[in-house]
């Protein structure tokens, strides 16, 4: 079997405590099952900072770029609020994105029935909840020129950011979105301000001819984002894939994210386009938690969007459909069971660390 | 008694459903109470389109800034989905805002006690929330330019949209938000993405030195925007005055709208600056839900979310207090006695129609 090779960055705060999990894990597959994972290490963020000054890298951008899938734990921390803008944490994971090309971002919010009572939502609002948000993770706001702080004089600046889509970015996004619904309900809702951004103007447009030209057969919704985030919190098992732009998504993900109750149990996955040649594509995984610096080193972080994240992995850098299955079958069973990390903690049942939950999930894999 | 000037402009949809309670409103004000009110009507949206192809006419836009106050219902519908962007229902409130210089946007998020069942959060999330979200209005991505699709040719157009915030522009709007924190209970908390955008880091530096400088007694916090949405569906409680940035607003404000379980009840006030002479600030008065189309013209609509509106038009424009408070009073009443439009019905409660809801609030003032 051909040698898979992963590249972990674990990042900062709870980062490298939820990947020695995921590393526990690849360690018992290859034993068990051959799979032949060959794991890489690298810094991110300010752990990365700290050894050499950069948010990440040259060397390890080239591992990345080399690698056939990057884990990605969790970057940033008060350590390094006050590191230069260009060096910062966040900097790192934002040249992974741009350098790799990870367009697509996806971001499955799922209600885990176990947690279904943790939510802040009500438990029939919830219940069952499985919507997909993909994200366009390499445009708009996040990288337009120019983006800068120009100072006016008498004690005034401007800053300044630009919002920036082209046709074949809106293009290969809803692309993707389209694809994936045909894999689950069939249905997509476009998400942009169309009434105050030029930029969703030309988004509307070109989802709309996008789904026109190749994708007839997916039901196609298109609503205004600010509605879209209210959509999300009175009823969102209306949605089966959402698509929208980096920031919109940044924010519509969190939200749903949020209405989980599952907030530390969710992966993402974030694609590059295949290759022309191979057909692989690029591609990094990271949970959407943040690096929580308040609990970080005190084994209490939960390592299930971690390990989700590497069951996304599984299932779109290798195509091991199955092994991705039970793995997500396993975290499943394993809330069943009753065992919880802290974060997710409640009456009746088992609190457990860090190591603890990994070693359990393994044993039901 | 002096006269007082108020402009109102019903729009589309439910929008005029709505103002007539208003206009019953004002008539028996002035006939009990010798308020002296005395309104003018205009088109906006929509129905000036229809009238004169323009969002909102110049005559119009004249009566809006010599008013001491505008009323604003809704606009919008599907009728005008294919009306050119410059004319679009929308462009007619971003014309008021921007030539009234309206920048201060105050959105309270309560959530009245006999609602809170019909929130889809659970009720001791939602139950006593009252927070305000003090948005910009008047700059950010809604009117930097450039602003415009570009043809490149062979298929591909580029949408951009500019976010531009000026030193001045974040100082007072923040001091508006400290302002107002010291008349509740004292605390703001600043949104933005710093880590991603140099507006945001500009906004987080000036509304930091603006605490410093002035509003030291003030309790201040950052949040990250994305996490800011979190936070709200999470635990809204945890918040007293949020002051954002004109699309985190948007965003932010419609989803803490939708917490309350109270979208149809929610007024807002947007602010220009106190005249240097008189202290009079131009002011406009409008409801945070939308035209409601699918339901206009039926005589369901809730037309609350327009009387609180007129509510905060007494409190701020005219510093009618006592008035504003037995307003506001009156609202809760009706809801305490079992009345219900459509939108808020729950089992053994009494469902009403707007001129009923509006007769009974009128009857309680
Ligand atoms: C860390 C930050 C730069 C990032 C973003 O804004 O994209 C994060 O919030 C996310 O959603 O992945
Ligand atoms: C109608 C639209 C232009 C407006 C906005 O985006 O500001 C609305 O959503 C609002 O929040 O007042």
């Amino acid at each position: 079997m051909a040698t898979r090779n992963l590249l972990l960055l674990p990042g900062d705060g709870i980062g490298p405590e939820a990947m020695a999990e995921v590393r526990k894990l690849i360690t018992a597959m290859n034993e068990k099952l051959g799979t032949g994972f060959a794991t890489e290490e690298g810094l991110v963020g300010g752990s990365a900072y700290d050894a050499h000054g950069q948010a990440i890298s040259d060397a390890d951008m080239a591992k990345a770029m080399a690698a056939d899938a990057v884990l990605f734990g969790a970057v940033g921390g008060p350590k390094w609020d006050a590191v230069p803008y260009e060096v910062r944490p966040e900097a790192g994971l934002l040249r992974l994105r741009k350098d790799m090309e990870l367009f697509a971002n996806l971001r499955p919010a799922i209600c885990y029935p176990a947690l279904a009572s943790s939510s802040s939502l009500r438990q029939e609002v919830v219940e069952g909840l499985d919507i997909l948000i993909v994200r366009e993770l390499t445009g708009g706001v996040y990288f337009g020129e120019p983006k800068q702080i120009i100072d006016l004089g008498n004690g005034q600046k401007r800053g300044i950011d630009t919002q920036v889509y082209d046709t074949f970015e809106i293009e290969r996004i809803s692309g993707v979105a389209f694809e994936l619904a045909r894999t689950r309900q069939n249905r997509v809702t476009s998400m942009e301000k169309r009434n105050v951004m030029k930029s969703g103007v030309l988004w509307n447009e070109v989802v709309t001819a996008t789904h026109k030209a190749k994708y007839s057969d997916v039901k196609l919704d298109h609503m205004l984002a600010d509605a879209g985030g209210m959509q999300l919190v009175r009823w969102p098992k209306q949605f089966d894939v959402i698509v929208t732009d980096n920031l919109f998504g940044d924010m519509l993900s969190d939200v749903a994210a949020m209405l989980t109750g599952s907030l530390g149990m969710l992966p993402s996955a974030s694609l590059g386009a295949p290759d022309a040649v191979t057909g692989k594509r690029k591609a990094l995984y990271e949970p959407v938690h943040g690096s929580a610096p308040d609990i970080a080193g005190q084994g209490i972080a939960n390592p299930i969007a971690m390990i989700a994240s590497f069951a996304m992995c599984l299932r779109y850098s290798f195509n091991m459909v199955a092994e991705a299955d039970r793995l997500e079958a396993a975290i499943a069973a394993v809330l069943d069971d009753g065992l919880r990390t802290k974060d997710i903690m409640s009456e009746g049942k088992t609190e457990v660390g860090t190591t603890e939950m990994g070693d359990a999930i393994i044993a039901k894999f």
